[in-house]
């Protein structure tokens, strides 16, 4: 099994060709920033979804779900600080009035790091190096605030009190619901709440397929602690020994290279200095690789104190290397209780509840928030599971079976005698525990061929034995290894394998 | 097992109460239309969403799902009629320019049907019975359309050009798509193409909790048949034994009571005409039922001609008796190829697909569109399962186990000796199949009864005995009966009665 590097266009073009991901609108010339999952995207998707709330809400005793409205009350916004100031620098050119976003526009025009700048180092840098309207050659204007939430009016009257915002993050929903959560979950301090849904954020300059998108689906937990208690992981032994590549600030600055090592080595010299950090970190890339990603294509990166948001003591990313660079998947910021206590000032209720173990009412901090963008996840797995194999002559898909559209495909070998009605009834069985694919036109390898591209991990072959001897032929999409299988243990047989119970080698 | 009725503000509270589901930003007042799901009631819902998905998507050969974006390019609305038409007439207070809905403001003021009243129709009924605004007893103006789509603008300048619009519905998606995926999944015709999705709609007068929300999330469904085949639909054995209240135009106009009949009588009688409307009205009926809804609380209504949309030459609803009365969980519409014309038309694409069995280039016409609110869906559930039991002293929720939070409730009757340690180890590996509640605290009837409000189905509790027999008691949520079952087959015995291979009444 191995990765072939593709760019991200290639990608693009691919995803598009097999039903996975379409620009949305196609026929309208459709709309930068707006994807649609196709068939099998649709299914994928679903399944990175389900897999992330397993893990991180039914797997756990200490996290709880919601699923907030993308419209809420305006002022969670003005509350969270969303309305003055989620903003990026645009440039706009004085000639054709044309608009860029300052920071990619430098980082792309001048290749250096422009992520964080400030206004007045964005107008010398553009001054100083000459910078110019990409479409007309213009003389850009003085660099401006552009907020990013998308606006629209609630009710029949349209005016400045009927004005209302789409959610550009989920966890505002988490916040504002906080109280009620506590009060009805039977929850006890360290908790999280987690919540998957759709944000979005009006960005300048779209890009990267569905790294960068306008409207974009998140997967996030906001974890909070004890403030007290802000070193206290009760989890640490599930991540002591986890090894992943650390880039902390210092080697950053220092222009070191990032260093692989395990979690422990990285607490003991003091690179990672907040366990529940580090907890978080490991447990987020150790979600990654049980999903099937390459454990080496990530890296743990500490943000510089110039990137910090307007709320974080302290930043962590998880990055993937992408073909465009390394990149964020997930930060992992110290929020403390800058939201809790800006919804405390803005809707005057006591937002504290009662901690059982330390007898007195607190106003928890977050220590994290695990907050992971779909379509960025969706494009790891992808990247790392795409694999344009000569031998074959075909893409292979090495997409986790639990990530995969189908958990198998049931081929008859020919469609005469009784081969399509055994197959036909190994279908129906197997169907009903989990999606199958009958795939009965075109010689096998086509069929193969196709499933590979698919990702669908195992081919059940009915043939004439099968008729007598009651038996098929299970072919592992990895190996192409084929093995006979018993039809009255197929069922829990892929069963088993889809789960991670067994591997194809502990088949007979 | 028996409903007790409760009306749609006592379901509201109860469900706030519960963590079900919260009006959002209840912190900052609540806004009207928009609702959070809490910690059980996201769980319900997205249970809900896999089981329909299951059903309509991944268990049937015909019928593929996409997942489009909420925000589409405008000329999909331009298309679609929705920019033109898609509005409810409204009434404004010349005093003090309060507006209300025309058509419910009628129905709650004279107690009458004025759902599809026309604009004339209405200033006559709001003239004649001298109708006046309910909160400063003004006159209403001349009534007005009121377009019910959200609209927003995306790039950074705000102008008619930037104009865009939150979708009102999912159905545009699946036709903008329609080629692409067409394309892509290897149909042909009879098939649909599914979507699950939020789309939003400034509703006037929101109203009855999550039954008509601003923010509301659809399952729909668009099925697509050769234009010449409109009464072939080759599922019919599955359903012409079925069962349910029909209610005709005819009944409506003559005043007669809904009749239950079997599909086939329905059909043979004339009163249902098109094979596929009887096809997907049954299988949507049986969908509710397999999902534990009480099949009699149900009916099939014909729409009387004056209520057809703009689009449908013939439709039925599936009805659901709520506390407020009989309502639409969904319509059957025959939309023709109205829709795909009017793309065809507004993007002067080739939308045509060619069909292998009639070797001919044709455009499909949607035969039906099962289209469901998930809000709707939830409420039918609920009120179905809720059960305030006087002999308990409790309420019970009767969901089925597939819509159920949590599967199962693991209760140590102690927490001493070895009865935590054996409870936990049971706990893990259920846990790892499928959401279960670990419950340690109160008396055992109090976790009874706490599970018995969130449906968890099973109560499995350990107890002394346990450690010597290796065996705990099982105790059935709806009887209460409990039984002895092993250690070792506890985990296929829950996973088979979960998924409905057997019941509790087969166990030992």
């Amino acid at each position: 099994m191995a990765r072939t590097d593709i760019t991200i266009d290639e990608m693009t073009a691919f995803c598009k060709r097999k039903g996975i991901v379409y620009p949305t609108s196609e026929i309208y010339g459709s709309m930068a920033g707006f994807w649609d999952f196709g068939p099998y995207g649709v299914e994928i998707s679903n399944n990175l979804k389900q897999q992330w709330w397993k893990y991180h809400v039914q797997e756990r005793e200490d996290i709880v779900g919601i699923d907030g409205a993308i419209i809420a009350h305006p002022k969670v916004w003005e509350a969270s600080g969303h309305v003055g100031c989620f903003a990026d620098l645009m440039l706009t050119c004085s000639k054709c009035k044309g608009k860029v976003r300052a920071d990619t526009f430098i980082e792309d025009s001048l290749k250096i790091a422009a992520d964080g700048m400030k206004s007045e180092e964005i107008n010398d840098v553009v001054n100083k190096n000459g910078l110019k309207c990409p479409t007309c050659k213009g003389v850009f204007e003085e660099v401006k605030d552009f907020n990013l939430m998308f606006t629209t009016n609630v009710g029949p009257v349209v005016d400045e009190k009927s004005k209302a915002y789409l959610r550009p993050e989920t966890a505002q929903l988490i916040f504002s619901n906080f109280r009620l959560v506590f009060d009805n979950a039977r929850l006890k301090l360290p908790f999280g709440i987690a919540q998957i849904g759709k944000s979005f954020r009006n960005e300048i300059s779209p890009r990267n397929f569905l790294f960068r998108c306008r409207e974009f689906e998140q997967l996030e937990i906001e974890y909070f602690i004890h403030p007290d208690k802000g070193n206290e992981c009760p989890f640490m032994d599930e991540i002591l020994d986890h090894e992943a590549f650390i880039y902390s600030a210092d080697m950053q600055e220092n222009e070191k290279p990032a260093e692989k090592m395990k979690i422990k080595d990285a607490i003991e010299k003091g690179i990672m200095t907040t366990k529940w950090h580090a907890y978080w970190l490991a447990k987020e890339h150790k979600w990654f690789v049980l999903m099937g990603a390459d454990p080496d294509n990530f890296r743990l990166r500490q943000h510089l104190s110039k990137e910090k948001s307007h709320y974080a003591v302290d930043t962590w990313d998880l990055e993937y290397k992408f073909p465009f660079g390394y990149k964020e998947l997930l930060g992992i910021a110290n929020r403390s209780d800058f939201d809790l206590q800006q919804h405390i000032k803005h809707s005057k209720k006591d937002l504290s509840i009662f901690d059982e173990e330390s007898k007195s009412k607190v106003v928890p901090h977050v220590v994290a928030e695990p907050s992971l963008g779909l379509g960025r996840a969706f494009l790891v797995f992808m990247f790392d599971a795409y694999d344009d194999d000569k031998d074959r002559g075909n893409v292979v898909l090495h997409l986790n079976p639990r990530l995969a559209p189908f958990k198998a495909a049931v081929l008859p070998l020919v469609n005469k005698e009784k081969i399509p009605d055994v197959a036909r009834k190994i279908f129906t069985s197997l169907n009903n525990l989990f999606p199958v694919i009958y795939d009965k036109s075109g010689s096998i390898g086509r069929r193969y061929a196709r499933n590979d591209e698919l990702g669908t991990p195992y081919c059940i072959t009915v043939d004439f034995e099968s008729i007598d001897n009651h038996d098929v032929t299970i072919r592992d999409r990895d190996s192409t290894e084929q093995k006979r299988i018993k039809i009255d243990e197929l069922e829990e047989t892929i069963r088993k394998l889809v789960i991670g119970k067994i591997t194809f080698k502990d088949l007979k």
